[in-house]
């Protein structure tokens, strides 16, 4: 059986958006399932020193334009948050917490959390609008609440943030299949040619 | 007459020089011209507080790979130069000083410095293998290297880079088409989209 892909992001990543919108069709049509990695940018780029992209000088502008102008050519709804970028270790807690229990519902709430803020314009670094998401797809609200605020729920978010980062992946969309990395969801490209040929 | 393309690129850019293979055709087939026009990163990078790729933890050893996976996908020769990154200033007054002079030349002469350095292995920051670079494609060798000394071509090259700066290029390849800007060879399929459909 082929490995699944592993599909690392950050929540509040407009290119990672984008990239869970193309990520599981491209698996599929190789014949891999794909493992959502929720990840914290902020983590990352204390390894790398890098910034986020909306505090950089001259690109900013760049990147802003480039955000709208990539999700129309990828056929993605998208509108640059009104609060950008936000944290998301509440998003990844809620992912983690659920993916234990239910890894499809996980990806599903992924998907949510996604579109409740790159289209619906909600602040997912609130509690309350994490719970709320959950809630839509299907979670207790209490319960998630509770999670929320669990040691233990916490501690695995560490520790697969912690594991992303030793593994060196440093951005969002950051794709891992069979031990080759593609950062970007424009070597999502390169990425299906590589598993339509095994490698070059 | 549709405007020409404004193709800016550092001669020691692994991505610039991926796009110089690409980026003709991609002009002709939407009945365009090209005007190439050599930067200097390290000037940008004073204004973004960007580093050289090759600097950067972590990222650098994905970039190493990814410069020849990126090659081998796009059916370009490549070989990371055994110095590397290096400064083009001597190439890039080579080019304006010719440019004023036969601007068909000097991109000849453009394509001459990328496949010595990244083909080739030789090292364009030294006066001397520019020179002996421009007179491979017919120029007179003690011409140029007269040139390389002069003052109005030395201020002729900071005027290109500055302007380039001035008008917000910051990375290379950095292509522009009717005030669009696109950075990276990553961006040239949207670039091709956006030249077949006079953008979206």
């Amino acid at each position: 059986m082929k490995q699944a892909i592993d599909f690392y992001f950050d929540f509040s990543s407009p290119y990672g958006y984008l990239g869970s919108h193309k990520i599981e069709a491209i698996a599929a049509k190789h014949g891999r399932s794909v493992t959502w990695r929720p990840m914290l940018l902020g983590a990352a780029f204390k390894v790398t020193g890098a910034k986020p992209l909306s505090e950089l000088p001259v690109k900013k502008d760049y990147f802003a334009r480039d955000f709208v102008r990539s999700a129309k050519f990828h056929g993605v709804p998208f509108r640059l948050p009104s609060a950008f970028p936000v944290s998301t270790v509440a998003a990844a807690r809620a992912y983690y917490w659920l993916a234990e229990k239910d890894p499809q519902k996980a990806v599903e709430l992924a998907k949510a959390l996604y579109k409740a803020y790159f289209v619906d314009d909600i602040n997912i670094s609130e509690t309350d609008n994490v719970v709320r998401i959950a809630a839509s797809v299907g979670c207790d609200a209490d319960e998630v609440r509770a999670a929320l605020d669990n040691q233990a729920v916490k501690d695995k978010t560490r520790a697969e943030v912690e594991a992303a980062i030793a593994k060196g992946v440093f951005g969002s969309p950051y794709v891992v299949v069979d031990g080759e990395p593609f950062w970007g969801v424009d070597r999502f490209d390169q990425l299906e040619r590589w598993l339509a040929t095994g490698g070059w």
